[in-house]
């Protein structure tokens, strides 16, 4: 299975900010633990992060018309909680998408509880730091070989 | 790890009913599948289901009371979108609890995106039928042991 | 034709409450009235009551998995207004479920104007005392019948 | 009893338009079905439609000054929604209106869940296609009668 | 000064209906009181009434178009509420438009309080039964008049 | 009869500020019309204003403890919009109080559209200028002698 | 192609009224100019014009059921914000329907952003006065005939 | 004429996502069609895309700043909901804008009814599919021309 | 006077959970505490707790059909907030009810701010811990007794 | 203890207004209930009352700065619905402050519900008419002293 | 330039209460530091604070009145979030205010999210303890002699 | 102190826009008074301008990587009402961030009162034109400095 892990805007940042919140994983570290997890399931996994939005619109249109990702794991950051853009982007390609926080977002401010992502992604996992990656491909893979 | 698996309200009846949403595992079918996986972790796990509220509360109640589980998975079915008495059970108790969903409830009924419990459950995980039990699984154990 | 009447939390008060209201007739009284407007037409009725909800949603299993009812009258009192639990049971057996209320809901506090379970229903009667049990076998076998 | 069916804006089309909501009879055959119907039960039927909300208004004040009808049994069609000159109507005229709707209005658009005049109709039948007219008057006769 | 009284929906019935609201007065006996108090002021006064929105807005345009009116005292009923037709109507008509409720409409139903009509009439007088028509007509001169 | 004139705040400002809206009478000269208008009626009249939300209370309190007034006509200025206290004041006391606003409140910024008062308010006169007073007490009258 | 325009209501005074909004042009200027339009398309156009609600419904229902019109142009006027009637008749019928208006109601009264046709139109064109009707024929042509 | 025709994000994309509701044309092949529509009437026509919000507010800029644009036919995609960017960049700018849709966005989900654009605009056009490219077109220069 | 002492669910881990909010002493420590203080005073009173809704219903149903209770004081816990199930139980049976909180829930959640039960109650008392029970049943002493 | 009770703003006409409501105690009467109450547990305790907002807020700010009030029992009328500004003396103060209401406020009207203050006052009793007041004391006593 | 600085309800408890928000300084204090700032500027300075909205209202109709005050420094505490009647007054007087708050009330309760006053002022500055009382003069200032 | 001024989109059009409601000054000017202002106070100033997201997410998260900078000063636009990717980065900084608007956004549209950037910045000021970003800046010294 081939992955994309898509991270959006501020998750650069990882593990030098709000560490309370987010870990002292820097996001390079996070990504060496991905592949490792993917490695050792015989997965091949690739990276991307931005800061901008239309790069990340870009990212996924390019996954889709490449035609060489299976599934995309996709931490949009703050984009979640307003990005139509983005939306129509995963609503428009054929790839899943997976969409992942590391933190317990409903469990936050009042407006990280809405993600217009959700409807139109394949399943959500949240709350599980850079366990929410891996569990999103976890439960991916187990329903498409059905444990 | 010992993991108790709670499935709520109509939960029982799963592969009878809409098997267009929940598709045509039964619920007995479902809880060997996890097993399975759990126990080529070396996770011991225990399943428990009821259509009747004060029940899931006292299954709650009584995982902490003996002390015994590690981790709770709860699917509380429609009682996820209202039953505060289900939250408080779950903030009064030391216990993890992670809240999964088979189907992306976000994808369906406008009522469904709302979850009551969420806020004081550790984490979330949807969307990808038996497989959402076991990301949830995967996703907090990666968490724990850090990859 | 095989009915089974099923009534809610508080209906068993029936007759020793909010008489103006509800009337002066008795939940036993009323099933008596409605089984004989069944008799007369030929059909079968059978009754079943609980302030629990779990065992509604059971008893609405059982109508479905036991395969012997045609169509469920239900006055579900005040778990209409907030039991999704119920409203799933309805959705997915493939027993069509009819929605009552003796009383005109729409007509009292603002809280009783809104049903969860009406868009999973068949139709709904209400406003016409034990006259809505009856209006809505009459309904149903009108349409079935097409008079 | 003397009864008075008053059909509302767009119910003329019956038969003719969006037949999967509301089936194939015409508004002509449905009239004939109920007449049958009350027949056999020894009451009188008369019928009237308009597209006019001001005539709606005017039938039913006519039947209240000219006291020759017993209970009005009322599709508003689209009025429904929004015609607080009909609700006024009803309020004022002391000859009992029933509400009836030929589809399940809660399981359509959001807009038809709301009805102006429920509030002051003396009841409601709705999803039953025809039967929802003769499962008003069936009921109500119910409750008149005490069965 | 040329007044014009328009009354709208259920207007007709007044005096027949809900008297513990609108008093024992029908419309006729009212009208003439408004009449004897015009006279006495030496102002000329003409009514209509309908129960079709559609004629009200035919109303008011010909006061506009035909310029034999200097103000019209307005009470639309429940077209108060919810008919921009008359609304804009109003709105284009350079004949100043006083908007009546014989009822305090603000200590009934919650959707008496709302009028679409009132931002584009020069005022408004409710809850002093006929004697509204009056105070709107007395207010409006001594403005005019600067008492 | 015996009138009282209540102005509550700002109003002592009137004819000094945002006169496009309120006209270039002073306060004294209105009062000084009202006068004139309610002695030319046979009726005796007197005038209080404040600025402190609490003094509008006793002035109403005091109307009827002492048992003086036999109205209140009442122009409470922005304490219209939130002032439960005088809303609870009107309410409580049994001389009838007429509420006034001398420009049309309705066509003006939103929060101007909602009263606290009318709802225990005999009645309510507005966008007259100095015409709503007397349009008040004109109608009051009207009322209460039939004309 | 046949073509009926349809005007609702206030639109008869088209060019008499708010002239800064809607233009100097008479409802029968801008017809003369449409239909000039249409000619030099090779299209045949018809208009209809009411204040009455109930006959926009039978206008639209004619053109149905006489089954003589490829299209309708309609600008409802104010009957946009409210008639559900109207679009229950749009949706019953096959001809489609396309919503204009003269003025950009984005840009005004908050009540004027909400149509309850648009979802049941097959498109709009708004804020070009009259060549809001002749974008809309021109847009539809195109569409219908890949241009 | 000089237009500038802007499409904005996933708009790239038409033609290969989505087909049910864009249709199968691409964006190069709606582009050529608009072209030869604008060229049969004599007008110019430049083209520009982004996924970039910024980059379609630095177009909006350049349009102004240059001076050699007419007239700008804006399809922001799912920025339309939420950008106040752009609607700053249109409202900042003297040429004016023509906002359109492909589809006819109020008979989608409920987010695409809100445009955040319209106000700022000079009109909108559809649910004609290009027909709406070329619909604002025409209606722009109809009333420019005055027909 | 005969007490009955209501406490809903998850109360019977009070002392062993969220002991902040709740305090050290345990559900029997504290209804030991409320006998002393009842005994002291000359009352009787008996206690019932349950997590399941139904059962509390049938405790306030037998207390009014057996007739042996003058007053019960009820903590509902988290069913204070949807249960309208035991509101319709309170209102329907003649035996006043008494509703108590530990804490301030005005100082909590949002969503423990709104109590289904409050209306239907004779008082409320909160914010006082056990202190609660005791104030309740003071204050329905005082008045009963005009202290 | 020394307790301070501070009524606010028209109740200083209780046992004079809504009677049925209220009761027929006055406001001197129920003080000296209050203060017998006291004198017998050994407590003592003053009394305050203003329709003034602002010497509400002073009396609060004395109770603090001269330091010799323990607890203060605050029935603040209807300011209770809007008074942020007596809500930040409340949070301002180190004394506690108990909020009281005669009437049960959730039975009556809608704006009764929402008290501003609740979510800074230690807690809150209601519908106990006087014995509010009682209730109060007893329960911060018994919480004080644990019973 | 002559300034009057306006301080609202409970702000002379400034330094006696919640110093974690609102620092440790005196309110005289914080008019020595302004007046330093000030005299440095060659700007006069004058202090007003009342816990009664109707002096705020008089204190700011005399700053206007007398003529000798060129802008007005207004925190008005609680009362920012509902005195419209400061509102009134602030709009009604030709003097500029400048509205400012200590803290960052966007970082606090969500009711002090809202002033009404704010449409009404010259300009906000908030969030920088006694340097938002400095930072609107510095900044109104700068606007006035264009820095 | 080391200042950062950002300004983010459509800024870079200030003086060339909407002069009515900005002013004349091109932003170089501007910035050219602001940075006289902190030279004459001896603080460093440097200016960022962008019209895209990201890149101001960046240019926040450089000040704060280098760490070369006091301060920042940020006049964030359109992008103010809805970015949470900028908030985010604000929130994710140690250095404090003062929001800035040239014009009144409370005396403007609705959609302008929200700041999604409000609650993580240290203070705001607004209103001032220029003065906006000195009465920031002077602010922040004022209260750092304790004046």
């Amino acid at each position: 299975m081939k992955i994309l892990v898509v991270n959006g805007v501020n998750l650069n940042l990882t593990g030098k900010r709000e560490t309370g919140v987010y870990g002292n994983l820097t996001l390079d570290e996070i990504n060496d633990k991905i592949m490792a997890y993917c490695v050792s399931n015989g997965d091949e996994v690739r990276f991307f992060q931005s800061n901008v939005e239309g790069e990340i619109v870009n990212a996924l249109h390019g996954a889709y018309l490449d035609g060489d990702v299976d599934v995309i794991v996709l931490n949009a950051g703050a984009f979640t909680h307003y990005s139509y853009a983005i939306r129509d982007a995963i609503a428009g390609i054929s790839v899943p998408v997976l969409e992942v926080h590391m933190s317990n977002v409903h469990a936050r401010e009042e407006f990280r509880k809405h993600s217009v992502l959700s409807p139109v992604c394949k399943g959500v996992t949240l709350g599980f730091g850079l366990g929410s990656y891996i569990g999103a491909i976890a439960g991916f893979k187990a329903q498409k070989e059905n444990v």
